[in-house]
């Protein structure tokens, strides 16, 4: 009886063998084993367990709170006097933080945050978004109706894909995604069990999309499946790059062309770094080609409030905008998003606070410029020298940081440390950042977890740690690379 | 050209026929066409339009803030703190949310709430919320790595759902739900594409289950699916009911006789008026039965910090335990939470403080207890008050709201009423609230909403409304009752 395996004796309903397999094809590397590893490893550190080094650094992930940068003072304000409405008697807040706290408060149930909003979001919230793309965007129309605050920009993502993905076998539904990606899209893809189709990045050209590979995995892709939808990330994760006005131009000629419906993952929005590189939203593209093209090209745009200059990921605050949405399809989305009754209030407020922050001439106007520009500046100086001190490492090539987050270097693996790698059944790249991880404390995302070309191996770090840190990690990697090289020759 | 119908013309990829069926059969009627209407009246009276009421009352969702009770002092406090903290350094603030703020900060990367958490939610909440659980239990063991942090308690049923739904055909999951049921039940299963059986509580016995009921439910099921689950809703929303001990003892046997996986809705835990009346957790009661139950029977139970005293539906916050699941599932389970980062970190510092509220001695103990008593006797008195007046309707019968939110009361309806909402394509309870609606201003939910037997009508309101304005309500459905009877015979 005792030797018996557990789930007979048990007679359990629920086991690996029964559970949804489309779950089981989900993936998710930037909280997959290697930050798992790291987590067990900063718990035997605090239990006094000796290692080669006396903290981890996490580059994992955009996290940019957890690796010190400092909250919007402004925001945090005004998130307080909507917590707890008692401070707006207190004197020690400026008024505009008072008047927005006040606006948003009003606009909630019983004035309070506490409330559910309406599904799509607060209203106010949702004009203010509007005039926040219109002012983004030259003055291309928005309208308030066709905004939808989510829980971050992952639940927007999900939730398109939710309308778009049916149908079986030949006639099922695929989705183009870039490679490398952001396993967001695959994993929202097993789930869904759609049909994920690649396009890969040209990373001679700094992360460009090129038409041709465009056009070869579509060719391609129509053979066996139902391609619908087309996914962009811009600025990249995580590549980093920037795309230029042309190509988004040829993105979304290729998209009408090919009917295609539009998904831009704008959440990077704010952070360009690289002179000569400029933000252009998918919209303002698609409405300057003209009507041919903006009254016909459907695109779902997202934003959201974890990036950028605030990274305030933990209220996860989103929006999405849906254009040339057909009017049916519309009221589906709106009724799928009343089942989970509204995205949390507190990071709808923050989204709002975003999308009109303090203006010239309001008490809180300086110090919201300085504190957003000293993010941003730093920022761009980190991205350079993680670009600079990078390519100083033999067997190390990486593109310039133009926008986002992330560097995704290229590394050359020695044949031996490949072999071995396949041997234990892991990627090449995980083996090298998991005993990067055990040697120095960094932890790192392996490439494979984001997809890459067949044979090229690459990491994901955040440009995030505090300069010091940040440059202590670069030099250790630095140093990693040169013996892991060596000691595999 | 001009005539042509538009989607032809702009050559649309996503329209009412190519997207995702599944989401098509979706309803929720908490949010449905009734409740746009309301928001359409409400617009109108704003507007100046003459209607034979001044104000809307909306009494078709648990949304307690927004009928105006207040939120707890000490919860809104710490959230203060934890948003701006700044503030610890006020002494405006009692010490004790002063140190729970620095503990939940302390706990956050970088000190911030604006950081991600664990997906799986901050360990020092877990670990709160197993401590809480186990005295809520009696001293039942719970182990905080058993505990998920969730987006309000929808995202956790839909969650294990998501987990337990797969096959096709006769293999396709089942999933017992009660009738009437909370339709985030229906529409969740209906996304999945999961087969939904119904068992329907007895209205006679004030909607309590009926094993004889469930066996019958669960025989004719499984001639054509796959049952693996089966949903209980303690206290009862709709329906206000709350569950004796020796029921919810009779459901587990049944559970583990018929290998059902029991996933327990307790988010009313708090909210139990009747005499005579106490919550049992599924958890406790299954442990009592003695370890051939309890080393056993697989169950999830749900909590929220949308309801009981506390109302704080915005920040949806919420946990799920998850009791002797397969070791294998649970890392499928925490692989897949990974995928949407984290749960709203306010939401999960909110949920802190509802499991670690002020004890004994510490300085904001005897408001907090004020508040809360305040709270619940308040309700308990509008539960009664809502039983008694609705009772004296001919035509409508209403039992006891022993618990949660709402009263579900049975409405006879004339025939020539049914008749006519028939040929109008309207459940005749939608016909009816409808009505109400358009008349009074009073918007309630019907009970085709919900489920109910074929036959029977009822609707589903809220008892949140202040006194005075229930009062209002109460006397204003009687007589459009009366009204509406006349009229139809």
């Amino acid at each position: 009886h005792a030797h018996q395996p557990n789930d007979v004796i048990r007679k359990i309903v629920l086991t690996i063998d029964t559970m949804n397999p489309t779950v089981k094809n989900v993936e998710y590397a930037v909280r997959g084993p290697i930050v798992q590893r790291a987590m067990q490893i900063e718990k035997e550190l605090r239990e006094g367990v000796k290692k080669p080094f006396t903290e981890v650094i996490k580059a994992n992930i955009g996290d940019a709170h957890a690796m010190g940068q400092q909250p919007i003072t402004f925001f945090r304000q005004v998130l307080a006097l909507c917590s707890y409405p008692e401070l707006l008697n207190e004197n020690m807040f400026p008024e505009d933080a008072k008047n927005r706290a006040r606006r948003i408060l009003q606009a909630c149930g019983g004035g309070s945050v506490g409330a559910y909003s309406a599904s799509q979001g607060i209203d106010c919230v949702r004009q203010d978004v509007a005039r926040y793309i219109e002012r983004r965007d030259g003055g291309v129309p928005c309208d308030p109706d066709n905004v939808y605050l989510t829980t971050g920009a992952s639940d927007g993502i999900v939730t398109m894909l939710k309308l778009l993905v049916c149908g079986e076998g030949a006639s099922r539904t695929g989705v183009m995604i870039s490679i490398p990606q952001y396993p967001l899209y695959s994993a929202a893809l097993a789930e869904l069990g759609a049909v994920q189709i690649n396009y890969y990045l040209n990373e001679e050209k700094c992360w460009s999309m090129d038409l041709s590979e465009l056009e070869s995995s579509l060719a391609e892709a129509r053979k066996h499946c139902n391609p619908k939808a087309l996914c962009i990330i811009n600025p990249g994760n995580p590549t980093g790059q920037v795309q230029s006005r042309q190509c988004i131009e040829d993105v979304i000629r290729f998209a009408a062309k090919e009917r295609l419906f539009l998904m831009a993952d704008e959440v990077y929005q704010d952070n360009v770094y690289a002179e000569g590189c400029q933000f252009h939203s998918f919209k303002k593209v698609l409405f300057e080609l003209g009507p041919e093209y903006s009254d016909n090209v459907e695109l779902a745009s997202f934003h959201s409030t974890s990036k950028c200059y605030m990274g305030e990921c933990g209220f996860r605050g989103g929006y999405m905008e849906v254009i040339n949405m057909d009017a049916e399809v519309q009221a589906q989305l709106s009724k799928l998003v009343s089942v989970r009754l509204c995205p949390p209030v507190p990071g709808q407020a923050l989204m709002d606070l975003v999308v009109n922050s303090p203006q010239p001439g309001e008490p809180s106007h300086i110090t919201f410029m300085k504190e957003r520009t000293a993010t941003l500046s730093l920022l761009a100086e980190k991205a350079k020298l993680t670009e600079q001190i990078l390519n100083t490492v033999p067997g190390i090539t990486c593109n310039p940081v133009q926008g986002a987050m992330y560097s995704f270097p290229n590394i050359s693996l020695p044949e031996k440390s490949i072999k071995e790698a396949k041997a234990l059944g892991q990627a090449p790249d995980m083996f090298y950042c998991m005993k990067l991880l055990e040697e120095t404390g960094i932890c790192l995302v392996p490439g494979s977890g984001f997809g890459q070309k067949d044979g090229t191996y690459h990491f994901r770090m955040t440009i995030l740690p505090p300069t010091d840190k940040l440059k202590i990690l670069l030099a250790k990697v630095k140093e990693f690379h040169q013996k892991f090289t060596q000691q595999y020759s």
